[in-house]
């Protein structure tokens, strides 16, 4: 059987990079899959689970004979994670990451990289408020996308492997420069995680808060603690690489709930209904 | 067989009072049960499916024999339907309401109510986005809460029988003031829609948004999307009933979501991450 890759190692395997791991074993896109990282207790597992065929906390020795790295670790160690690797990697290797911001990453590791090794920024878009390997699954990229964000210094060979990759695990592959990335998910993504952090602290801040009054929150509440239950550390990273764009966000954020106080204030139903129709039709838009 | 009450009339028969009247008919809890309102349509479909035995257009008609009658209209039409009805309501009714703001439908109407006749405000927490009599199901109060709102001029034999009957129907009754009801549901339902809307209406703000951005928003936007599908004339309503403390709810979210921005700015890594465990930790509580 001729596999897509030889040998596809992946740092970090988590919901994502074990995710992956099931797929790639799945349907066969690798003769071998190893792991590497710092966590010897999930490789372990993973390797027990018959996921990988080796595992290494050396990530020189992990990476020695791999064609395919992804880079699955935590988003803020990523750069530094593919900078270790460099000076083991292959000739001809691919390294690809699926981190949810790409400026920070994508610009740090291409003024680094040696022109016989190639790097794909990815971020595939199938992450749950659950984390770890534990949530790990098949199957969680079907019918998902997953962004590239290919720059003028991108080798399009390198660059065709790795989207032939990502959609050969299901996903729908999406091309994007590595700003408009950091923007629409500071939208889309970012943003509404830092609302829903703060509407879930506001709320227990407010005065006569009790913790029973909890059981009385239907849909709007629970749906936002829900995404307030994201793990603090990936998100921290998140909010610092990506500042600009979140901050940026927060604002435009302000200013259409400032727009709605004051409607409200005014008592002026008729701003206020247009306001809520708005958001209402984007729903049905989608 | 001995019914809780001899006539139940239900004025509003959208997704809780087409509701309420399934599960009356089903548990048979009244002898009789008719609508009344203005929509004549969705009355006819309710006698069609056989929830109600009879129906009219004519409030007065409506009520004249009901020993319970239950207003289950739009929130903001709750107070004048309420008053439309008194001189007509047979000695020794009792009025109910299951409206989300209370101290404006309560303080109005027992302004004006005569003695002969009972009021009980009450809330069930069964709400979806989805709103109509299409949207009514049997069983949707089932192990949901039911806040009913007492005052000193309650009489306590009315409350009793209000109670009995969510219980019947398989809510949990909880007793509230008025006050704590509209602050409490300030937070924890009617911010998070104010924020959920005021956050669709950002995003589709912001520069270079274009629709079909929108796919590729995972758990985080198509949770707040779904809240803010929510219909628009019934929150504008809200929004306006119980303005002063939604206001107040507004202020003390700004004031969070200040503190985080200004930890993102700073680039604060500890405060991020405090911040985010305190509502991850939120969570965890429920």
């Amino acid at each position: 059987m001729k596999h897509m890759f030889n040998h596809i190692a992946i740092a970090g395997l988590g919901l994502i990079g074990g995710s992956l791991a099931r797929d790639i074993r799945q349907l066969g896109l690798a003769a071998t899959i190893t792991g590497f990282g710092r966590n010897p207790e999930r490789l372990k597992k993973a390797r027990e689970n018959g996921l990988i065929d080796a595992w290494h906390t050396d990530s020189a020795q992990g990476i020695a004979q791999a064609d395919l790295i992804i880079i699955g670790t935590p988003v803020s160690r990523i750069p530094q994670q593919i900078l270790e690797i460099l000076p083991h990697v292959q000739q001809g290797a691919i390294i690809t990451d699926v981190g949810s911001v790409k400026t920070a990453i994508v610009e740090q590791v291409e003024q680094r990289i040696p022109p016989s090794v190639f790097f794909i920024g990815g971020h595939p878009i199938a992450g749950t408020e659950n984390s770890g390997f534990e949530s790990s699954v098949g199957g969680l990229f079907k019918n998902r996308p997953c962004v590239l964000t290919p720059t003028d210094k991108t080798d399009q060979n390198a660059l065709e492997k790795v989207k032939k990759f990502w959609q050969a695990v299901g996903a729908h592959v999406v091309l994007m420069d590595i700003i408009t990335h950091d923007m629409i998910f500071a939208g889309i993504s970012h943003l509404p995680h830092m609302v829903a952090f703060s509407l879930v602290n506001a709320v227990t801040d407010m005065e006569n808060f009790e913790k029973q009054i909890l059981q009385y929150s239907a849909g709007g509440f629970r749906d936002f603690t829900r995404i307030a239950a994201s793990d603090p550390v990936m998100w921290r990273d998140i909010a610092l690489m990506n500042k600009d764009h979140i901050l940026n966000a927060i604002s435009f954020f302000e200013k259409s709930l400032a727009q709605l106080k004051q409607s409200i204030a005014a008592g002026d139903a008729p701003l206020i209904e247009q306001f809520f129709k708005k958001s209402h039709d984007t729903r049905r838009a989608i």
